[in-house]
C-alpha cells in the first residue's frame, strides 16, 4: 500500500513533516510505502538530516507549488494544480496511492477531497471524524468535528450510521453503541435538531443506538460512536483536547490525560468520501505526523470507506 | 438581605441542603438572613445534627408539597402552588426575600421565574449563566448554558450584553471582554446563527467584543464573558465541569483543575429575570450549597438585574 504525504503543509512544514515521516519509514509494515508530495529539491535536502541511511520504503513525487493556510480552498486548488495538495488528490483519485495525508489547508484538504474523489454515492455530507480517548481504554469515534457547522436531522442520522461502520472497521468494535450529543437523557430533550435526529437515530435498523449522552460523558465509556454537529463538536473536541494544555501548564502529566493530546491520533480523517483522506493539525509535531501515518495505514487496511459504501447501497 | 433556599429540592435533599444552610450560617455578614423553605418537621428535625446552637440568622418558612426532579415544570407549578419551589417564587415576588436558590427541578426553576418575577423589559430570553474558572485566575462567565437550545443571533448578541453587565457588577470587572463561541478565529467562520451573532456583537455598543474564541480558549484567560447558544454552551459547560471527575478517576489533586468541580462556585443563575435566582445542580452536596449561598448573598449585593435593566432600558 501506498501512503501519500503532504510535505509542504502545517506550520512546522517542511521540516516537521519530513522528521515523521523519518520517524514513521524506520518502523513500517513490509507492504508500505511512503510518497512524499513535495518540492523535491527541499525534501532532498531534509531527509538526510533525519535519516541515516536511504530508505527504500520512501519515493518523492514533485510538486512545485504550495496553498498557504490563509488561502481560499477553491481559488488555490483551481489555480494551483501542481500544489502538494492538487498533486496528492491527482494521485488518489488515480489510485497511485491509497491515501493522502495532510496538515496543510484544511478547507482545501475538504474540498480537495470532494471535487477529486467526490462523496460516496448516498452520503448526504461527509465529515471530519475525531477519536476521543476513553478512561476503560480505546477510543470513541466523535462526528462532525467541523466540517458542517449547519446540521439537518437526516445528516446527524447518517453521521450516526457512517461512524457505526467506520468504528467497527477501523477499531474492530463489534455492534458498535452509536449516541447522541444532547442536553439531556431524555428523548425529547435538547435543540429541534437534536430532537429530530434523535428520532431518526431510533428508527435506524444500521446501528445500536444508546441514546442520548452529555458533555461530561464524553472520556466516561459511554459511547463508541458521538454523533454531533461540526460545531458542537468542534467546540467540544477542541476543549477536549484542551484538557492536555491545562495538565501541561499544571505540571501534570497523566497516562490517560496524556492521550487527549492531538499528537497521540495525529491525524482526523474525512469520512464518507471514496477513499482515505486524513487532515491532521496545523501545528502538527514529527511525532503527530508519525501517528497519523499510523492511522492511515490502519484505516487503508479496514477498507472503512469501501464498506461504508457497502452499507448505504 | 433575605437569602431564601429550597430545602426539599436536590437528589440529597433534605440532608444535605440543610448541612449546607447550617455550613453557610455560621460565618454569615450581619446583614444576611436565610430562609429555609420546606417542610417544617423536616427542618426542624435536621438543624440540631449541623448546628450546635439555635441560629437566629436563620427563619423557616414552611411548604408541604414538594415538585420531585421528574415532574412536568409548569403542570406541577400550577398543581403545587404550596410546593417549596412555588412559596419560594412567591417570596421573591413578593420582594419578602431577595434571592431564591434552589437544587430541585430545574425546569420549574426557570419556569417559575418566568412566570413570577418574569423577563426584564427588553429581554427576548433569559438564560443560565454558568462560571468558567480561568487559568490566570477569576472565573469567565459563559451564557447561555442550557436554557435556549435554539438562539437566533439577536439572542447571542443580548446574552454579550447581559454577561457584560453581570461580570462588571457581580465579579468587578471592567470592561469586559465579550468573545463568541465559533469554531475558528476569522468573523466569516461558524454556523449561520454564529456568523450572524458575529456581526450583531460587532455592532454593539454596550460591550467590548474581542471576536471569536474556541473550545480550546475556554480555560485559558481569553474573555471574561462567553456567548454561546444553549446548546453548545450545556454541552461545553458540562464537559468543563467532567475534569474534576476525571482527574479525580486519575487519583490527581490540583488547585486549578479542582476549581472545575461544580462544587466550587455551587449555582448557576438565571440572568434576564427581575430577581436573584439561582439554580444548584441535582446532585449538590452541603459544600455546593454553602457556595451557592455565597453567590447568591454577591449576586443581590451586585445588584446586577437592575443593571441589566438600566442598561435595556
Amino acid at each position: 500500500m501506498k501512503i501519500a504525504v503532504d510535505i509542504m503543509g502545517g506550520d512546522f512544514a517542511p521540516e516537521a513533516i519530513v522528521e515523521g515521516v523519518a520517524m514513521a519509514a524506520t518502523n513500517l509494515p513490509k507492504d508500505v510505502q511512503l510518497v512524499l508530495i513535495g518540492q523535491q529539491r527541499v525534501i532532498e535536502t531534509l531527509l538526510p538530516k533525519y535519516t541515516t541511511e536511504p530508505l527504500s520504503n520512501i519515493e518523492i513525487v514533485h510538486a512545485e507549488d504550495v496553498i498557504e493556510m490563509g488561502e481560499h480552498p477553491t481559488k488555490a486548488l483551481s489555480q494551483k494544480p501542481n500544489s502538494s495538495i492538487g498533486v496528492g488528490f491527482k494521485l488518489l483519485k488515480e489510485k497511485q496511492v491509497d491515501a493522502f495525508c495532510s496538515a496543510g489547508n484544511t478547507g482545501a484538504m475538504h474540498v480537495g477531497a470532494l471535487f477529486s474523489i467526490k462523496a460516496i454515492e448516498g452520503v448526504m455530507r461527509p465529515c471530519i471524524a475525531g477519536f476521543v480517548p476513553q478512561l476503560g481504554g480505546g477510543h470513541a469515534v466523535m462526528l462532525d468535528i467541523g466540517a458542517n457547522a449547519d446540521c439537518k436531522p437526516e445528516m446527524l442520522a447518517q453521521f450516526g450510521e457512517i461512524g457505526s461502520v467506520y468504528a467497527q472497521a477501523t477499531f474492530g468494535i463489534e455492534n458498535p453503541r452509536v449516541a447522541l450529543m444532547n442536553i439531556g437523557s431524555e428523548e425529547q430533550k435538547g435543540s429541534l435538531v437534536a430532537q429530530a435526529a434523535y428520532q431518526l437515530l431510533k428508527e435506524s435498523r444500521r446501528i445500536n443506538f444508546v441514546g442520548n449522552i452529555e458533555g461530561n460523558d464524553m472520556f466516561f465509556d459511554k459511547a463508541d460512536v458521538i454523533v454531533t454537529d461540526g460545531f458542537t463538536g468542534n467546540a467540544l473536541f477542541k476543549l477536549g483536547e484542551s484538557i492536555y494544555a491545562l495538565t501541561k501548564k499544571r505540571g501534570i502529566s497523566d497516562e490517560f490525560l496524556d492521550k487527549t493530546n492531538y499528537e497521540s491520533v495525529g491525524g482526523s480523517p474525512i469520512v464518507g468520501v471514496n477513499g482515505n483522506v486524513i487532515i491532521a493539525h496545523g501545528i502538527s509535531s514529527a511525532l503527530a505526523i508519525k501517528n497519523m501515518i499510523g492511522l492511515a495505514i490502519r484505516q487503508v487496511q479496514s477498507d472503512a470507506y469501501n464498506k461504508i459504501a457497502q452499507m448505504l447501497s
